[in-house]
């Protein structure tokens, strides 16, 4: 006898993600008040039908769990008793469930619940006049991922949870207590209170990625208030998730507290899986250190922009996470989830996020997760909301095929500390929309599969339209905003006129997405780039690309020296994880305070985190050239770094490097490799390590 | 001081509908189990935000119920305390529930939630970098009924019960209990049980319409089984709803039953804002009689086919009870909430109920729903739905602009007793297409609105593509389909071919939708509507069109008696409820069987209570000519009868008609009428009754 095969949970996929995303963004609060996102919250479909067509030898006993109620069919027949008769049989369960994404769990001794069921929100079956029962409906590979236990279903998906005590309790001189967790952390802030007085005792708790935030009743992003029926209830209070280092406690009508600790949570990893770095100098090891575990804290059930404000997803902060993640954990799922998340359900309403830029990100997204994960199933079955995106997209161009400002969207590039409009076509949102077109174009190659509601559409008829697209509004962007005479790309085109303020945004993307010629890009690098005349970038967002930008250009060098600058930079003011914009020019609690509020900045944010990526990437030099790492290269440079060593995980296990002014060595799990080093190319293959000496 | 406004309940309009309607169809069962339909289901969206900008002259507290978390803002801040300033103020409410349609009710002294809030599934609020938000939502007027109380949310929502006792009660030979309620009826069986013994006692309940069905355990449609547990935690059992007029009652290990009864569950009507209709043949009362229970058993959250099996909404059904309810009962809540239910949520991804003739009928009930009751402002609300579905019946039209069967499409017409292929274009779908197309050019005149998703669209484009083709389309069914001939239009073209075959179904429709010219539908008359060479029609569903067709060609005398034959044939078996099909030729039980099932057909059936709109649109001869009667005709015809009198709900409150052969008289209400009677047109005016002598 076969073993028995292992049951797991099913569900429509993407619907676990946008059921547990409108539970995750509602999660943020400011000063106690709900405060979730500004845009459309999708559901899951609340009926599905599961199917599956099996053959077996003998009748079969089934055991079915199911979040939600639910029905059997066998060869479209409905059934009181969950038996399959042996032989060649048609199974369905129908599920509802409005609540929750309805998920179905069934073992028997050879049939079982896996990803080789498939689904559908709409089985389209009808009746002719004998009753005889025609289905037409459209069923997509089923969605699972690890919830294998009939115990653990989906609904019940929660992130780890480890208890974490305090570095520090200070009695303050209001008799309160001010508790240090020693560095940002996120979690549920537990205490064991005693009440002996009555229904008057309270406690009002403030939350701070400072000490100043903490002490700062009044002006605090987050807080609780915990008052008698809670304390009364039980001696042991556990309170809502929130980011802090810091927690000011203030005690009201005879109620003490006798110990405070935290439920740390996260998103669990595995060290032995994750990739590495470490270099000859110390503040760039830990500046890797700092960057890792701020990409930890925003590493949950989605990618996160900052733990403490937003708790959101955003397009545009996900994809930066996404690639730090892909030299980091590999989290691959958190990559998936996310994407579907932030796409949701159609029709598209407006941009991902409501922002333009971030639908381009979006879309190039997916293609970087392809090429870093090689998982053409998820291409498969994300296609189409690429399409009906990329339909809204276009169905605002305007006459030239440009994506102006329409009254909806947010255009948001980044937040500059100069002046820049956002009206009419910005070059830099050309470029995006370049890029996604050509993404588009790629993909639709890739996937052979109809798609779209009504007339299903013609691949071919995709990829001519995109490609041409795509050839147009390249042509178009180099005529429009190129100055040969300035060396860049304008900033803007709006009400007829060119508005020829330069910026960098539009002239780095024009190069990371290979929009520029060789010679234009030399052309910006000297007029845009390292022109100290062009406005500086200041948010490590856009830092990001800029710095990217200057790798590709092969100045790591300069870029090591700018990451000790501005990384450093908030070591040395005492950051225990990555902020959301840092100006050195900036004097004390200043460096809180943004959007207005005095403690508005993130002190974690993702996007703080990059140095994960340009080191593995640009420093140890490893890129995937073909999808999945099936094919790669290998490019080390020091940058003036004396030696350097790490590993970079793939689907095959890692590609390690190791490199000093003497040699290098690399070697890999899988794949085909190129290390290129010193003009010259060495086949990488795998269980063979290269040694080169230079 | 001013009184105190009253606040209701208020959500995002056509949500509870979808969220109802999940409900309400997911309730029929099938032997016990659940039997939901094949088609999407959609959901409400789960985060709403309810607005209202007020001005008030004193500060004002709230109090506030929310179904589902919430949050308040005032002029975009959000607010730890439930309090207006004095002022001129923007509030809004953010709410999110994902089980339910999130839902407000607002009570202070001059600030209450009501028809005058805007509602939006994204407020899309963007903020700059000084923190300043900035709003573009799509905000649309908030849905709201007659949920006045704090304590009736919309999700509590119930149909009335009032409890019925059986007409009597049979103990059969197995010792079990055989209870008839006498006549057709829906609603929860109750019993008052008694158990002596343990945990091996339980209850086998069967339904039936039909004595035969209740007591055929092995094939009635609907049963429930009562199992210990619930036997020994409480005397009283009430089961779940279902129609019946028979129960059977088997008794297992030492269960007693002391008592049986029912809840009636029904929609409440006011006798007095009722239809009317009595005449001189007592049959003829029988059979409104019959068929306004029948209609108001069909009445219920939405208008359903029929109450034992389908328990689902069918547009192509509803749409006949829309008509009939116009003249019985005019609930036009009923009919709001039924086409909002079909319609659910975009994107369109198949016809109305998978059907093709569905989504056509659905647009036309839109139109139906305006010229009876004038009601602009749903107009308003669904038009965007109707665009969108015509997008997607045009994105699936052939190249010759002909909506041809798909895979996926149902393509219904009727349930026939004579051999008709539906493939290719059938000439009855494109004159129904012919209509929805003309209605839509009609709306979009109406409505002078922007529509749609991205790019918002021009409704003078939208008007100019509908009359267009609308206009074409008319030529082509004339060109392709009509034989002069055969004084015919033939049935479809599949694969380049004509199909002569002559059917009543395209024949009838070209004269009730207006596409036959007065010389073809002379010809439609003799040569199919009245020839008997020509397949008869053998559904209430269909006789429904085809009655109308003989009475808008004025042969009232024929349509009488054939009512008293088909009608009455059925009440001469015992008919409590008029039936889904009634076939004269057919013995004994053959009445009960359809679909290949023995109890498959449906007593009750809604479809089956026409001569309630035929008698009070073609015999008393009221019809609407301008939306909401403001004006109408009455054209009374007696058809045989000796004298008729009855009243017509509008608006205004009634018309008023009664007729011998000697004089007729009308009256109304409101509106300004013409009554049109022995050649002559004369005006009917408000509170003035017209005496006419023939």
């Amino acid at each position: 006898m076969e073993p028995k095969a292992k049951p797991t949970w099913i569900w429509y996929p993407g619907d676990f993600e946008v059921w547990l995303g409108n539970r995750f963004n509602s999660r943020r609060t400011e000063r106690g008040a709900m405060f979730p996102p500004f845009w459309k919250h999708d559901s899951h479909w609340p009926m599905v039908t599961f199917a599956k067509t099996v053959d077996i030898d003998s009748d079969e006993t089934l055991t079915v769990e199911a979040e939600g109620r639910f029905n059997f069919s066998v060869d479209g027949r409905l059934q009181s008793a969950l038996v399959v008769p042996k032989g060649r049989h048609e199974l369905s369960f129908k599920v509802w469930n409005q609540s929750a994404p309805p998920a179905l769990f069934v073992s028997g001794a050879t049939i079982v619940t896996d990803a080789s069921w498939q689904v559908t929100f709409e089985d389209k079956v009808w009746i002719d006049e004998c009753g005889v029962a025609h289905g037409a409906g459209t069923y997509v590979p089923a969605g699972s991922w690890t919830f294998d236990s009939a115990d653990t279903p989906p609904s019940h998906y929660r992130l780890a949870c480890r208890e974490e005590r305090p570095a520090q309790v200070e009695r303050l001189l209001n008799g309160g207590l001010l508790v240090d967790f020693g560095r940002e952390t996120f979690g549920y802030l537990c205490l064991k209170v005693n009440c002996s007085a009555g229904t008057q005792c309270a406690l009002a708790i403030y939350y701070g990625e400072s000490r100043e935030e903490a002490l700062d009743a009044a002006h605090c992003e987050t807080l609780d208030r915990v008052v008698a029926d809670q304390l009364l209830a039980s001696p042991v209070v556990r309170l809502d998730s929130k980011a802090f280092r810091y927690v000011s406690i203030e005690m009201e009508g005879g109620v003490g507290v006798d110990d405070v600790w935290m439920d740390y949570e996260y998103s669990p990893f595995d060290p032995a899986r994750s990739g590495s770095f470490g270099c000859s100098d110390e503040e760039l090891n830990h500046i890797w250190q700092v960057a890792a575990y701020t990409l930890d804290l925003t590493t949950r059930e989605f990618f996160v922009d900052g733990i403490k404000r937003d708790r959101w997803t955003w397009s545009g902060d996900a994809i930066q996470s996404y690639l730090m993640n892909y030299y980091l954990r590999f989290d691959n799922e958190c990559v998936k989830r996310t994407i579907r998340q932030l796409r949701g359900k159609d029709p598209v309403t407006s941009h991902v996020n409501t922002i333009m830029d971030y639908s381009f990100y979006w879309v190039q997204s997916v293609m970087d997760y392809y090429l870093y994960t090689g998982d053409k199933h998820f291409l498969r079955e994300i296609y189409a909301k690429m399409v009906t995106l990329m339909d809204y997209v276009l169905s605002r161009t305007d006459a030239s095929g440009m994506a102006s400002a329409q009254p909806d969207d947010w255009i948001f590039v980044d937040w500059t500390d100069f002046p820049m409009h956002k009206r009419g076509a910005l070059c830099f949102e050309q470029i995006l929309l370049y890029k996604s077109l050509q993404t588009m174009a790629q993909c639709t190659a890739l996937i052979d599969m109809p798609v779209g509601y009504g007339k299903a559409r013609d691949s071919r008829e995709l990829l001519d339209t995109y490609s041409d697209l795509a050839g147009r509004l390249a042509k178009r962007i180099n005529g429009t905003f190129w100055s040969q005479e300035a060396g860049a790309y304008f900033h803007g085109l709006a009400d007829g006129m060119i508005d020829r303020q330069v910026t960098k945004f539009p002239n780095m993307f024009a190069i990371l997405y290979g929009l520029a010629s060789k010679e234009q890009a030399e052309r910006i690098m000297s007029s845009v780039m390292l022109n100290p005349d062009v406005p500086a970038i200041t948010t490590p967002y856009m830092r990001f690309y800029e710095l990217e930008t200057l790798c590709m250009m092969g100045l790591q060098e300069e870029v090591l020296q700018q990451m000790k600058d501005y990384w450093g930079g908030m070591l040395r003011l005492g950051a225990t994880t990555f902020w959301e914009k840092y100006n050195p020019l900036e004097q004390g609690r200043e460096h809180l305070a943004m959007y207005g509020r005095p403690y508005g900045k993130s002190l974690c944010h993702a996007w703080g985190a990059s140095p994960i990526y340009l080191l593995g990437r640009y420093f140890l030099g490893v890129q995937p050239t073909m999808p999945g790492y099936s094919d790669f290269t290998v490019r080390p440079t020091l940058g003036g770094l004396q030696w350097m060593r790490g590993a970079v995980p793939t689907p095959y296990g890692f590609i390690r490097v190791s490199m000093d002014n003497h040699e290098v060595r690399v070697s890999s799990d899988g794949g085909y490799g190129t290390l290129i080093v010193g003009g010259k190319r060495y086949a990488v293959k795998a269980g063979e390590e290269v040694r080169v000496e230079l």
